[in-house]
């Protein structure tokens, strides 16, 4: 393995799992980096399955994430870092095992439940000089950090208003009556015990939170926010009215229960010299107003767009779309440039830079306590 | 003149005035009423012009409202309602002044700025048994009309959450701060004593308050709000939750400094068994989610939306557009078919009472008052 | 009635018939012109039901168009134009017999059957120096009439590609085995007698081949064609590639058995500089591709659209939707604007004659028998 | 290595060329299949620089294609098929070179340039009974594939019209009289040396018959077809009509100087039960007209469609964006299932069969050949 090329290990993800595969796929656009280890699954035969279809040496196989960071932190060409694709539950718990076995960690949104857990890993992670990265994979698409870079620019001059919907209907039939009770006992989402102190806005409002925070690059001062959950224990949709500490408002609007929103994640940004309007289920696309001119309609890959920095990300020619596993493999080749370097000694670009940490998962749990408080208080809270 | 036509007086809309032409163009596709008196500017000359650009017979063109509602209210063959088409902070005088003259009034919108006065206007109208409907527009579309009338008959099963959006941009130039000072003594929309205690949330929030009521027949309950005035005296940005008598929420947005955005009033409305988007911009096309189904795409006209008797409301076959000429026109339709039914003793039909009354401008004025103290006092208000 | 004024008539048009009433809304947008004389309908009954509704005087309602034509030639206040809104096939002898009483002529499209009775009705009315125009309403829009202007301005340098596409569906029934026969006898669409030698070409083949006229100002140097009857008598869907005298080729493909489509007629243009693309189902917008910039969305009624002449045709700020009825109304502005001038002995501008005349039904009558002899001789033509 | 794993090969494609590496990325979507050989470059350093980047032992970096066919012939774990990405005009001898040592070919489109050529390297395919699949991508993504179900099925019924564009703006440089000299140097798919007898047709109007064959299963019985050089040596602009064996007709339009438009493929199917519109830059979504029903839009992933076998070819979940990476991996898993059985001689399913062969390749040549024929004798062409 040369210098210039990283190992990584997994905990979950076997083969008949979802988001472990997108993540394998997404780290294998990038040819620097190579699964080696893993504890796949609880469940034996799937974790020898995995473990055989990605060729793992039968010593890098682990019972167990405990065996697993025990026994990779002994080697000398131990993973350089770990993705955790576990059940939400448990991510706290595996990420500071790897944490205090000195391994940088790639973890799956959400972080964890509680603030305090949320610092504890963060502090961790600060004292012994490790990575962690949350996966915000939405921020990796291309047109989204375009529009990041035109903020930043003043493209849009001083921001006037933010709105974001992230609007999905997978959980319309908890609304059914006939279907409620059995949804709220099957669903784990939708269990406290699982979830935390919310279904909504912990899993995709904390998306909306950070993809604004991302883009404008400010923080928030209060909020407001209404929850709605229909019967459930938990909130399935909710309202939040936010402003920042330049006094910017920001609008969103999140659901689950939302009817032909298949994974509807939108932002409307206007500021004094111009909009952008973009919407994740056409991710190649960013709508551009501009003061007294006609709407533009921006598409990856183009010409025009090779002015900004963040067109890099880009990798097809305009016209031939990417979709979410490009998104997902451009925050990866980012952390996977950054971590080269680190090991290089050598000083990581800005660029390398752009993809979520620890920082962001620590800003998600806090918003999802902030929000669910103002909605039970029934009040502004300052943040 | 026919005992099934009618007649009718304008005050203002002189031939170079933008509003009253429209009121003029719609009534106009109806030809069972007339233009035959007005008092339509102070200006003699734009007076004139348009008294003979309409054939009003000299002893109806009068030099002030007072002295039409008086000499009207005498003859046989009075007018049998007045069009008000004046700047807004004369709608109140005026229209008090041919209620008590026994003339039914439609009044463009806003109605007043206190709600003192709105009661009182209704009061007189109650008192005399006089028809006084307000100009809000936009629920005179047809695939409005077509939603309302699908959530009345449980097609959408029960309402979970609504999204509402107007949004503009033809106020953007107050952002400038080179221009801001000029603009905020230029535009009568932004000050006070023309427009009274809002701009954004009067001028256009209303409609999108209006459009919400109309479609769920539902009330409002509570409310938060947060206005952005960007150094100018009043409102020109506004995020609200409202919280309905049954417990739903309702999220709106409306902006007249969002670049990009013409005349952007939108409405998502979702329920236990399906969905409605619309969006002003694109009146004769309704999308429609239904559960576990793809969603679908409603044209105006088209046959398999004859089952709704909102469809009726339709002029031209589907494909052939109409726009905010046809649906002022509908409204108009519906006024006209009131007014000679009740001119006639006969009973009007519920849907000739289909149009926007003096109802819906005490409720727009309410909601004004309430909004702007919920968003200075910085808390939840109840209505 | 003032020397600014006009009166006319129609044939045809009852209150139950269609276009009739389209025509006489659209001539309502201008106070300048008043419907005063008829021959509504052969139904006795209709007839004086629609003169009645119009306050038609009782010495200027007709039993029939020829009684009409002579009645009104005499009259000293006879009216200024007639308007034909009657069945296809009886516009010829109509069209004719107001011409020989010198009475300029609106006629419905298409104008005739054969070439040799267009140019008869083209010389009669070039002989007597009369008006005869042509209702290819779609030309009226504003967005239309400004990609015209950009064209002749050389905004999208050197033509280089044309596509038309005009489809609807509401022949569709006509391929089901089990109802085309009786689909055949029923709509007098189908049956030659009626129709001519051609139903799609004819009924809307001639508006793209129109309209691609009227924006590019190019003719026809050859043509081949192939048609679709699916069983019967006439063609149902076309596909179109026609040469220009300039080398330009234009693809068109026309049908009314297309499912799905209510009354899509679009047109795309390419050229060196830049394009256009229009959708007739969304006239406000205009999108316009510009060389090496990304795509803007033209927006009726905006300011950027006040550099272009034909912005004058806009009735509404921008958002606030026109449609159809709007369209012809433009058209019969400029037709009134013309005959007003003409009746003063004044020049008309070149905006006045910005409407559909005779020249153009007959290069539509030509077109359609151009193509239809392409397609059955299966070869291109020379035009 | 398992038996239910592949290797494979690759010519062309360094790290630095484009269409290699969205191969390499496609295959490396499926964990049964290992890059292991190559003849990268003939630029050495490039050529070494690749092979280090993806781990290719020394002994199986190839200085050309002839060496790397005759060294891998001769291996016990010689490669199970070769991918081959170089320039176009060497497509026909390297495809040849490995067919006649026995190795399986995945070839970039276009396969050669002549007739004889295509039907050489089908006949030797099919004599040593080898797969050798042409790399038609666009037929991988899942939504093609649902329509082509849905059409198999008659849930469109008897196809009536077709419509397919291909619009590219890359080549409009070469109609400014400024730069077209340069550029007709400059651009290989100017040079008929280079590129064949065509342009436009060649490179993308291959795609579109190859789209509408996949989709409709139909045969072309004749086609006429206008072509546009604008002064180039090739087409870069074709309308196309063609006649299919049972009637159907097929417009086609190609463009590669469309300005605004980056890579437009869309196609508009329309049969007696229903019709099919689908856009390649929105390759997730297709829209389904039904027969006196409102358009529905069918969303990739969707519970919905999982009656559609195709709908196995579906990698994330509705809403989830799938691009051009993931249709060509489509492609490939099916060509890795294919191979793998046939390795193990078991038999494949219909759906392992269903990736881009050298029928394919045959065909797009064959089209070519007789479209440019037509344009030059101007006129109907029989098959």
């Amino acid at each position: 393995m040369s210098t210039n090329e990283l190992t990584y290990g997994m905990v979950g993800g076997d083969v008949k799992a979802f988001i472990g595969d997108v993540h394998r796929k997404a780290i294998g656009f990038d040819p620097r980096c190579h699964l080696v280890a893993g504890a796949f699954s609880i469940d034996p035969v799937l974790h020898v399955l995995t473990a055989d279809t990605y060729h793992i040496a039968k010593d890098r196989r682990y019972n167990d994430y405990k065996e697993m960071a025990e026994a990779e932190s002994k080697r000398k060409d131990k993973i350089d870092f770990v993705v955790i694709v576990t059940p939400n539950a448990s991510h706290y718990q595996i990420s500071k095992e790897f944490l205090l076995h000195d391994i940088n960690v790639i973890c799956e949104k959400p972080l964890c439940f509680t603030l305090e857990e949320a610092n504890e890993l963060s502090k961790i992670a600060k004292d012994r000089n490790l990575l962690f990265a949350v996966n915000y994979g939405y921020t990796g698409y291309t047109m989204v950090k375009i529009a990041k870079e035109m903020i930043a620019k003043k493209e849009l001059g001083k921001l006037l208003s933010v709105q974001i919907q992230y609007a999905q209907d997978w959980l319309i039939d908890t609304t059914d009556s006939t279907k409620s009770a059995e949804m709220g006992k099957k669903i784990w989402r939708l269990d406290p015990k699982a979830s935390g102190i919310s279904c909504s806005l912990g899993d995709i409002g904390t998306h909306a939170e950070n993809l604004f925070r991302y883009l404008t690059g400010d923080e928030i001062k209060r909020l407001v926010v209404s929850t709605d959950k229909y019967g459930q224990a938990l909130d399935l949709n909710s309202n939040v009215i936010i402003q920042c500490q330049d006094g910017l408002h920001v609008g969103i609007w999140v659901s689950q229960v939302a009817i032909g929103c298949e994974n509807g994640l939108k932002f409307q940004i206007y500021g004094t010299k111009g909009s952008l309007n973009w919407n994740q289920q056409d991710p190649d696309t960013l709508y551009y107003g501009l003061l007294h001119e006609p709407q533009m309609k921006l598409v990856r890959g183009s010409n025009y767009l090779k002015k900004y920095e963040a067109s890099s990300n880009s990798r097809l020619p305009s016209g031939h779309p990417e979709g979410l596993y490009e998104a997902f493999a451009n925050n990866y080749r980012h952390i996977i440039s950054y971590l080269i370097k680190k090991k290089g000694k050598e000083e990581p670009t800005l660029e390398d830079c752009d993809f979520p940490t620890i920082a962001d998962g620590l800003d998600g749990v806090k918003f999802v306590h902030k929000a669910i408080q103002s909605a039970t208080e029934e009040k502004w809270l300052e943040y």
